[in-house]
């Protein structure tokens, strides 16, 4: 059941990720196979590259080749209902902050299934988790949001420092996952809200 | 006799691609050195990624090191000669267009021969075919123009599924690589001439 | 004795990648998970494209993950003193080369230890020194420095073929690899003193 319940979500997750990066694509003028490929590497990005990373092989989308069809649904229906999606505005905010936490739960899963150190654990999590939204705002020309705004990868980090501590201490996991879950989509969620930002680092001079 | 044409079809291609790379580097004005790397990360750079997400190692150019000597020699080939390469123009295009339907082949081949499901073998041809020149942009500091224009993944896709149905209906190989090249090769063809593009999708709207 | 010199020079230099990529994240308004994650990126990207490339695993900062540690405090120390660092900026430029030369050799000896063809080698050496500022250079959303000035990548290509031939023609390693270092260093901070540039290539006109 709560599998069950886990993977719906993993697919709505990407789903949601996908069509946000096709948000992106038509603020960038693409054509419908830009679109596509653009929703795919920000959908699944984040995992393939956690994935290579750790030599955690075969990757997500190569044993579960659908997921590359679902994400390129997604951004076909996002361009066929896009003049109405500014309504679903919350939605969409709400979705993509599932997708973080949840990418971070599952990649962090990943890395301690290989017996990884903590801190590669939480960081594998945190690349799940970020990573797709870094190469879109990079194949969108762009510095990637990541770095500038909104405790994204903030969000992503205490996530998973919470999963790992939970589990660290003995604690049964469903209910660790729920409670990391939770607090890091509230997290992302106030954020959002209350326009939390990360204090700003400013150095004008030019090294060379 | 069909390995080795095909053998010296690759030679040429990635040669040709290695070239283009020169040029949208001169537009930079990059150095010499720069030239050569963004020459090689074009020519081989769709194979390794490929090679890296399926974990299909030792990449081409670690087992054939002579092909990165190949891509920089190309270059400065093309320092060499710039001044006269506009009236190439076509056969550059021309031997672009070979070198996309033919990674695209190659990149198929790469995929089945490890058994992988027939939309990972579609999309392994894809990425062997487009990704050299989304490194080459990004590198650049431009948007892809794969996302923008010119049926160019369209073409790599087309390619791949024909070459992929065409073997799976018990065709032999020979014909079917041949059928599959010369269609997609007329495609991109065709849509240089023409000017054929994608329908764009444009949203001005932020999400944020 | 020299093995501890070496790892001693190796975390300076990590260090030292590390502050110079948070300067860079400081000119451009990060906040200061991304310069933490712009730090890390920067000094441990090269070796882990080249493990990736390789198929070398497990990745440096996953036997290491103190390493992710260092860079993430070297940038939180950057941003503590960013006011008077400044003055320190010949010492920065001066373990930026150290750090290139360095992490050539290393790079040179993974894949020497992998049994890597001559070529290989070199380029192992190079894509360890150089991409980890390139990856900087992408996610600050500029074309990447060393396709345009300052030898970086030649030094790099000279250090690790003097360190490549001097042991293939069986000279004692240590010597080897202090004459490459100090060959490499010297070249280095001979073209950041002179101003010393690879020939451009210019070339205006749009094969399109």
């Amino acid at each position: 059941m709560g599998v069950l319940i886990l993977h719906l979500l993993y697919v709505v997750a990407i789903s949601a990720e996908a069509m946000t990066a096709a948000l992106a694509a038509g603020r960038r003028d693409m054509d419908w196979v830009g679109v596509c490929l653009l929703s795919a590497v920000t959908a699944l990005g984040g995992g393939s590259v956690r994935d290579v990373l750790l030599g955690h092989h075969p990757l997500i989308w190569i044993v579960h080749p659908e997921y590359l069809v679902l994400t390129a649904v997604s951004a076909l229906v996002t361009i066929a209902v896009a003049r109405v999606i500014h309504h679903l505005r919350r939605l969409f905010l709400f979705l993509d902050a599932v997708g973080l936490v949840l990418f971070t739960i599952l990649g962090c899963n990943v890395a301690m299934e290989m017996d990884m150190p903590v801190i590669v654990i939480v960081v594998a999590g945190m690349i799940s988790g970020c990573v797709g939204g870094v190469l879109r705002d990079i194949l969108c020309n762009e510095i990637p949001l990541l770095f500038r705004s909104e405790l994204y990868a903030s969000v992503s980090v205490v996530t998973g420092c919470l999963y790992v501590l939970g589990l660290h201490f003995g604690l049964p996991h469903d209910p660790v996952m729920i409670a990391a879950t939770a607090l890091g989509l509230t997290m992302r969620l106030m954020a959002l809200r209350f326009n939390w930002q990360m204090p700003k680092f400013v150095y004008q001079r030019d090294l060379h």
